[in-house]
């Protein structure tokens, strides 16, 4: 793995060599992780002139290989207590000899910043822009097979949960439960808070698991996702609790249904972003739910479980090979409920099969 | 409730008046729910001109009077998908005919600062420094007893733990289980990732749980709390497996509760930070264990985890009454595992009866 990690640094570093800065300083966790391979809590990574360190500001956690630190990257510890790792090393940068320093603006307070310009004034700062996180969103095989294992993990907890009796449970057991199955079968964690919605609850986007009751009748909306080695992947699915949904119910159902193949059949290598979004947001659109619709259909999932690309109405950018996405519209209806489908997928070419899903569990609709 | 929070708004106020600023941007979540009532994600609030606003991206979330934001504030949600609150609360801020806008640069980002000015390129940018986190270190009646309450759940969770089998079962487990049973108490969730900490990694500040099961004669370490209507606490101790601890154990055991003491002693309004992490540290230090020591023995805890005062050696200001903090002191030893003890406490003065201990679960060392 470590030869991944130089790879990555390396290729940052000539995007900043190319902005004309000797030296980068990436402070964003999810970026640190993915060019160090671990990201201590309140450490950076310096891309130095002379040479990259991981600056941290208490020893690394290094007993499991996840925690671990690419070995070839020197660690660097702040001494004394309470020290800032930033500052810390844009200071290394400046004593390197380095002159012009990129850094992550959008994630640098202004009184970081400052801080920064106070202990090395003829530092030149300039910005890195979002260049990790655009160097992310293309995956190689071996992320892409983490969040396969995490999707995996993900429809196992979902599966189980849904052999158990539901009626008479709350929200929150039923969320603190599926996240106990995923860490059972070997997810580092849930990838997000665990969503589950009963009733009029039902289809709201993120919504917290309330103390409300699965109760006979009800639409049961759950989306979950499990973290695996970092990687972090999403699943929802959409219930009816009873014998039979009703004919409201399954209208909805088959409406949002469609809405989703849409937008996962239009996953392909160079479709503009917000065009899957616009496939999707189409079909609930015509049926006069324009009103109703969040704000993406679907996102990009990685380190962090929203990453770019967004697929929103006004969405830059195409789609590559070997990006994952979440495919996820819903309608809700106030006081009602609704539904949601979400699905993990990773783009890929016609000729290798199209979309490959992640997350296989079924999308008929299930009464339990 | 309202009323209070338009008490904090109008301290807000006078201090950015006093500060040459018409109008405030308050950005930090905490800091938000703490003027607002409320912090739907993404919102900010601006304490402006001719009137205040909490800006949201979309529809706040007011099903429970935890979410709900207080009545008396406008709610001004952001229009079209994907905008910005705070870019936009600025715009808003400018419309108001203010001139001068205080912000919180500690939170804000450099982008975000700059996208501020670009869209109100005549409104000064001042700093707003801490001021809402200086607010929040004295706590009304009102906020303490969400502590307390919350306590009393993470008490009760971790009593019900120590009754049950331990041996065999994993540090995730255990720590799924408290967390299950701080919702089953009535917990909005959990403080903050709960810590199991077993055999060499017992003692360890901020251990995540791994896969190691709980063996007999090991250390076991717990730190656990629970947020209840958003205030949080937090407690921790140490336990050892089987029927009676070795020697090295119990010598190790009385020494940091020795300082822990000593620090939940010093705890009277008046006394500087500095003395009571003195206090306890020097117990620790006199014993030999300087560099196994952590940066701070104790922090402020209520709508965060982790919020001022700092008991560290370097902390500058004096304890008030009706501050809640925790003391924390532990030591871990490489290999061998360690201990830590965490206690909530209020300080109150000593007409009072003293430091209020909110986490009664006892210290005695128990064998398990």
């Amino acid at each position: 793995m470590s030869e991944v990690h130089a790879v990555r640094r390396t290729r940052l570093r000539d995007c900043c060599n190319a902005g004309g800065s000797a030296a980068a300083l990436v402070s964003r966790p999810a970026n640190v992780r993915y060019l160090a391979g671990a990201a201590p809590e309140g450490a950076v990574l310096l891309l130095g002139g002379t040479e990259d360190l991981l600056v941290c500001v208490g020893p690394p956690d290094d007993r499991s290989p996840q925690s671990r630190p690419d070995e070839a990257l020197r660690v660097h510890i702040v001494p004394g207590l309470g020290g800032d790792a930033a500052v810390a090393a844009a200071g290394l940068a400046a004593a390197q000899g380095v002159d012009s320093l990129a850094v992550e603006e959008h994630h640098l307070t202004v009184t970081r910043h400052r801080e920064i310009h106070s202990v090395a004034p003829r530092l030149r700062l300039a910005g890195i822009g979002c260049a990790v996180e655009q160097q992310r969103i293309v995956k190689d095989e071996e992320e892409i097979s983490c969040l396969r294992i995490g999707a995996e993990i993900a429809d196992q907890a979902l599966g189980e949960l849904l052999e158990s009796i539901l009626v008479g449970r709350t929200e929150r057991h039923l969320a603190l439960e599926l996240e106990r199955r995923l860490v059972d079968h070997g997810a580092d964690g849930p990838a997000f808070p665990t969503s589950v919605a009963t009733g009029p609850n039902a289809g709201r986007p993120g919504h917290r698991p309330t103390d409300r009751r699965v109760e006979e009748g009800d639409f049961l909306s759950v989306c979950l996702g499990a973290t695996y080695r970092g990687y972090r992947c999403e699943i929802g699915r959409t219930f009816v609790i009873g014998t039979a949904p009703a004919d409201w119910q399954i209208e909805l159902y088959d409406l949002v249904f469609s809405a989703q193949r849409a937008g996962r059949e239009s996953l392909v290598p160079g479709a503009a972003c917000r065009d899957v979004d616009r496939a999707a947001r189409h079909v609930l659109d015509s049926a006069g739910y324009a009103e109703a619709l969040p704000m993406a259909t679907g996102h990009g999932v990685g380190l962090e479980i929203d990453e770019d690309p967004q697929l929103t109405p006004a969405a830059m950018g195409k789609l590559d090979a070997c990006v994952p996405v979440t495919v996820e519209p819903g309608v809700h209806l106030p006081g009602r409920g609704g539904v949601r489908i979400d699905d993990t997928l990773v783009v890929r070419p016609e000729a290798d099969g199209g979309p490959e899903l992640l997350t296989i569990t079924t999308k008929e609709l299930l009464a339990l």
